[in-house]
Formats: structure tokens, C-alpha cells, sequence
């Protein structure tokens, strides 16, 4: 193929592209993973509405739907319950190296930590380039990373608190395992269970920046592993979103209830984002917000009271300020309530959306791996004009 | 915007893009860092040639070239040189993860390593997201990550086979540090000029999968070292290229110059790609290659001498059996052969490339985090219709 510019601009030699800024609408791939159907408000992991999957099954059996395509039948749920929890016991050398993982992650937060940890855990596993390996074999990398992560995340936590890390139980389902690592106490079946739900909700939420990370390193044929780490990385990103503690900070600048008027008439007049509220997919209610609501109205007490009538005055006044600009509240407002509820502390709400979401990931890098085409754009160079003279150095090079 | 099809299936409320497989030719962003004219056989580091920056300067100089934007004069060459050496000490609580971190390496090899290490090393460091702090504070952020890269690598390479990490020095330049610390002798001048080439010349190359990774991420507003941790995973994926170990494979294979034409002609009569020969954008033999067939000829020697026979002799056989076909050694052919010429241990070639890929990617941060844009591409769904009803579950959910 012949370029249609005199000078080449791309690296390959076909003709530049133009596309949106930040590859907005731009179509990468095709998946049968999930979708978000924003005008609907509604997403789904392969034909299932995600709400509802989170609603009906335990976390293991969606893993499983994301991992093999299909629910599990009552034999294979039983097996792979079994085999992920199997996994959740760290290799001696990993253990040894988080105290100093733990140690610096204190300086740049706890998905830092968790970008090391997997990094060093896929390693130590072996985990091998996904164009050299099958299918089965891939699949294996991705659950051993994915059954980790809690244990990972915990004992890093426990770590830089002055504890001890708390051994994974085999015994109880991985939510439940995940608060019992968390704090060492025997896991309420009710928060255990909020956090499940919480857990299913967030495994997956249509195309986003992490999961074309995950893609995009997938393509080069690298191993399961090194697509995780990159797309915690991108998960870190303030842009990203996935932060659930900042709708509570919201919250708490707000302060008491005689005072949401006033906080919230001011930053509407200021033109201000309100942390916790407004989507750019959903144009009806976050579905996840909506499901999340009601786990948390289960518990009721104070802060669910407080947040309801925060979001009802939100509405409000945004009707009454700006009609017909429908703000509703997002998936960060009432996880950080559940979470907040369930006893995580804050610090751990976006890494237990990542343990979740490596699933997610995980589903992603199985599907590009079939995928034998690197992903790789073209960038238009518009610099200074090439070649100018090397100036001469000002002392001989050796 | 209304979209244009019935159901939605990006996640933007955008018309979708349709895009040529893998993004070929979609220019994503536009870059003042550099190009690549594969028709002309020529690339670029800001306006200047890469190969004579190469044959002319220091790897500090064109270090400092990428991260500002131009030449250093004398005195900002001299401070610059002195600010990175003095960054190359780590920090002990890094230093005391090493030996876990070399000990997983080995099953996955050192880029995996790298990828743990440097993510520790920024976590350690305190990155932070470059979309908090300012150019100087994320140049700043670049500059310590690419100083210790050297350490980091040859600390793991020599920890992986029982030997105590050598201490940089801060009165050698780069590329002499790099050989002192891999070895623990006095490098020579000669074949540390010869690495210092190599290293300039694989600073960057165009828009690759890696380059576009650490964009990707730095797009979310991550810090510098997830960007760089995401890169390092890219390139360790076989498709990304950048193993100039595999060349040397090819050379010790054909193993003496009496079977080089049979074995080539086998090869390219079953079609057979030839390891070392070939590039997607050049037209011209690559240029890298030619400087460093230079450089290898200046050493001389029976490695020197059979490889440009079995260069000779593949372009003699293609002539004659495929004429027309142009196919040229690329970089990865005398990149191995002046690796070895110089020292390096094999599994050392990807890893020093990387080293000196840190410098155009934290370029490529850098100029990535003056855009506010996340680059978040969509997906077409294409599995079964949802909602399908999920099945009931097998035994009840708690």
C-alpha cells in the first residue's frame, strides 16, 4: 500500500487515520464479554444484566462466567470454588518481600503496592507470554493472580499498620475470606455478603482506560501478569474514576444534615463537580448505584439516612437550578457507604474494586490473547523540522 | 450527541468509529519527540537525527534532549550529567527487596524483574499522579526512575546468579556505569562508547505498543513509574520486538559459514521468517543497523566477520529466489552482535534496551500528561443478546 502524504508520518505504511481525541467512540475491538447500554441504564457480563448476576449468584460463579463464557453448572461451581480458594496462599517468597512492598507503598498508595505485589506474584508463578501458552494455561495464570489479589491487598494493609498478615481460609467463599483477612475476625454473613454484591457489581463496566491497558499489553503477546499490573496502573489515574472514598469525603464536608442545602446550593451555583453524582455513559439512574442503595438501606443508621437525603436534595435543587439537567448518583456514592458500613476503611475502598475488577481484566487479556494483531496507532509527528545539524558538542565525546 | 445506531454499543454517547485492525494508521496524538521515515531510512529525536546524535553525543545529552526539548548547553550537560549520577544510589528499603525480586525474576525472566523492581523503586520514591503535580515535579519523577534503572538490572542480574549488587559510581558516565555495575571491573573505553551508541540510538523509535501503553496510562492521570511499569510489561511481549538475542540465535544456528547458504535457503524456501532480518517501516536498510554494523566492524573478529557473510548472503539468496524483495537486517542483527562484542550475557540484551527505552518513554509521559484527555477507546459488543435471564442457581446464595 502506497501512503497519501508526501512524508510519512506513521510507522506503517499505510495512510494516517484521524480519529476522535482520546480515541472517544473509536471501536478497538470486538468483545462478548459485556456492554454498558447507557440510554437503558443497564450493563451486562456476557448476556446476563450484571445487577441481576450480583443479586442471585455467589462471586465464583460470575469469576466464572467472565473466565470460561458460561455460568457454571452445579458440579463445575463446586470445583472451581474449591480450586480458587486452593489458590489464595502466597508462595514464601512473595510473603518475604511485602514487608518492604508494604513499606513503600505507604508513600504512593495502596494500588502502588498492589501494582508490586502482582508484578513480583506473576513472576514467581512463572507466568509465561500468552501467544506461547494455550488457552487452559492462560486461564490458570489469570485465576492464580485473580485468587491472590485479596490476600495480596490485605496482608500489605495489615503490613503497614503494624500487623500481621492473616492466612486466607479455604473454607469460606471469597468475599468472606476477604473481610476475614482483613481485619482477622470471624466475617459477618451480612457484610459479607454486601460485599459480595458489591464485588459482582464492579467486575466489569463496558470499555474503559484499564481495561485497553490490559488489552493493549495482551496484544504484544506478553504474560497475564504484566497486562494486570498495566492496568492498575491505569486504574490509578485520578481520571479513571473508581474511587469510592471521594463521594464519602463528600459526604463528610457536608458535615450534618442542616448544612446540605447551603454546601450543595454553592457548588451548583459554582459551576463545581459534586464528587458521587453524574456519569458520562448513564443517562438514567447508575444501575450499580441504584442495586447499592438498597444494600445499604438493609443496614440503615445514620449515614445511609444522611446519604439518602443528601442525594434527594442534590436532585432537588439541580431541578430547581438547572432544569433539565438530570444528575444522578454514581456507582462511587453508595459503594463507599455499603463499604463504609461493611467495616473496610477508606484507604481500601478503590484496591477492593480493583481485586474485583482484575476479573474483569483478566476476561479481557483471554479474549485478546485469541487475537493475533498487536495494537499499535500511529502519532503524528509535529515538531521541529528534521533533520537539523547535531550542534557541535561543547567537549569530545570519549 | 444522538447516537447513530439503534443500540449503543460504546460506552460514549458517540456515533462508533470503525478503524483499521490494531489501530494501524490511526494517529492517536500528535508528538514533538520524534519519527520514523521508513521510505527515507531515517528517524529522529526532536529535530535531529537519531544516529548522529548517536555517533556525536553523550546518552546524558540525549537524555536531557528528550526530557526538555533541546541540546544542553555546557553547563546545563555538565549539572545534568551530575544530577542522574547522583540518582543512581537506591534506597536501602528497595535494595533489601531485591533478592526476592531476582529470585521470582527467574521464572519469568528480567523484564519481569524490572517491571517489580521499578514499580517498588516509585512507589518507594513517592511518585505521584502527574496530573497533582507539575512538569518540573514529573520531569523530576522521570529522571529518578531512569537513573536507577541500570542498578536495578544488573542488582538482579547479579543477585540471580549468587553475587553480591555493585554500588554505582558516580564519576562514570551512563553507559560505563552500566558495564561497571554489571561486571565489577573497570569498564573499557572502547565498548563503553559502544554501548553508550547503542543506548542513544534505542532511546525511541517512532509510536510502538509500549510507547503508546506508558500513554495510555499517563492519559488516566497515573504516575510516572505506572506508565513506565505498563511499557516494561508491552515490551516483554514477543510480538513487540526488541530481543536482539533472537539474531544472535539465528547466527548460532546456521553455526559455521560453510552451512550459511543452506540453511538460509531452506528458510526462505519454506517462508520462513529469518530472526534479525526484516522491519514493517523501513524500506531502506534500517539505520540503526548500519551504525551498528560500524561499530562492530571497528571491533572486528570471527563473530564480526560471519555475520556480515550471513548478511551478505541473505541478501544474495532473497535476490535470487525472491527478487524484489528487499529484506535488510534490522536492529536486533548488530545490536546482538555489539552486545556480546562488549560483554553483555545474553539475557542482558532486552533488558539493556529497555534501560535506554525508559528515557523515550518518560518522554512520552511527560508530553502526554499537557493533555487532559483520557485516551478510552470503545468496544463493539458481539456475544449473545442480553438480558437473558440468569439461570436459577444451583444451591441457595446466603
Amino acid at each position: 500500500m502506497q501512503p497519501t502524504t508526501p512524508i510519512q508520518s506513521t510507522n506503517r505504511a499505510t495512510a494516517p487515520v484521524d480519529v476522535p481525541r482520546g480515541l472517544a467512540g473509536v471501536v478497538v475491538t470486538e468483545t462478548a464479554i459485556g456492554d454498558v447500554r447507557g440510554r437503558e441504564g443497564f450493563y451486562h457480563y456476557r448476556q446476563y444484566s450484571a445487577v441481576e448476576l450480583a443479586r442471585t449468584r455467589r462471586f465464583e460463579d460470575v469469576w466464572y462466567l467472565m473466565a470460561h463464557g458460561e455460568l457454571p453448572d452445579a458440579a463445575q461451581s463446586a470445583a472451581f470454588a474449591r480450586r480458587t480458594a486452593a489458590l489464595r496462599r502466597l508462595p514464601d517468597d512473595v510473603g518475604a518481600a511485602l514487608p518492604a512492598i508494604a513499606a513503600a507503598g505507604n508513600r504512593s498508595g495502596p494500588l502502588a503496592g498492589l501494582r508490586t505485589a502482582l508484578s513480583l506474584f506473576g513472576a514467581a508463578q512463572g507466568c509465561r507470554p500468552v501467544y506461547d501458552i494455550d488457552t487452559e494455561r492462560r486461564r490458570a495464570d489469570a485465576l492464580a493472580i485473580c485468587a491472590v489479589v485479596p490476600t495480596l491487598l490485605t496482608a500489605l494493609h495489615r503490613l503497614g499498620r503494624g500487623l500481621e498478615p492473616v492466612e486466607p481460609r479455604p473454607d469460606l467463599p471469597y468475599a468472606a475470606n476477604y473481610l476475614y483477612m482483613l481485619t482477622g475476625g470471624e466475617p459477618d454473613p451480612v457484610r459479607a455478603r454486601a460485599i459480595e454484591q458489591y464485588l459482582i457489581s464492579t467486575i466489569d463496566h463496558g470499555f474503559n482506560a484499564s481495561t485497553f491497558t490490559a488489552r493493549v499489553i495482551a496484544s504484544t503477546g506478553a504474560d497475564v501478569a504484566a497486562c494486570l499490573v498495566g492496568a492498575v496502573g491505569a486504574l490509578s489515574g485520578p481520571l479513571h474514576g473508581g474511587a469510592p472514598s471521594r463521594a464519602l469525603d463528600t459526604l463528610d464536608a457536608i458535615g450534618t444534615p442542616d448544612r446540605i442545602d447551603a454546601w450543595i446550593r454553592a457548588r451548583v451555583l459554582a459551576g463545581d463537580r459534586i464528587m458521587g453524582f453524574g456519569h458520562p455513559v448513564y443517562r438514567t439512574e447508575d444501575p450499580r448505584s441504584r442495586m447499592l442503595r438498597e444494600l445499604a438501606e438493609q443496614f440503615g443508621g445514620p449515614l445511609v439516612d444522611f446519604a439518602v437525603q443528601v442525594e434527594r436534595r442534590v436532585e432537588a435543587i439541580l431541578a430547581e437550578l438547572k432544569p433539565g439537567r438530570d444528575l444522578h448518583t454514581n456507582v462511587e456514592f453508595y459503594a463507599g457507604v455499603v463499604m463504609e458500613l461493611c467495616g473496610l476503611p477508606r484507604e481500601m475502598f478503590t484496591p477492593t474494586f480493583a481485586a474485583a475488577r482484575c476479573v474483569g481484566w483478566s476476561a479481557n487479556v483471554l479474549e485478546q490473547a485469541e487475537d493475533s494483531k498487536i495494537i499499535r496507532p500511529a502519532a503524528r509527528y509535529v515538531g521541529a523540522v528534521p533533520p537539523a545539524p547535531v550542534p557541535p558538542v561543547h567537549a569530545p565525546v570519549a
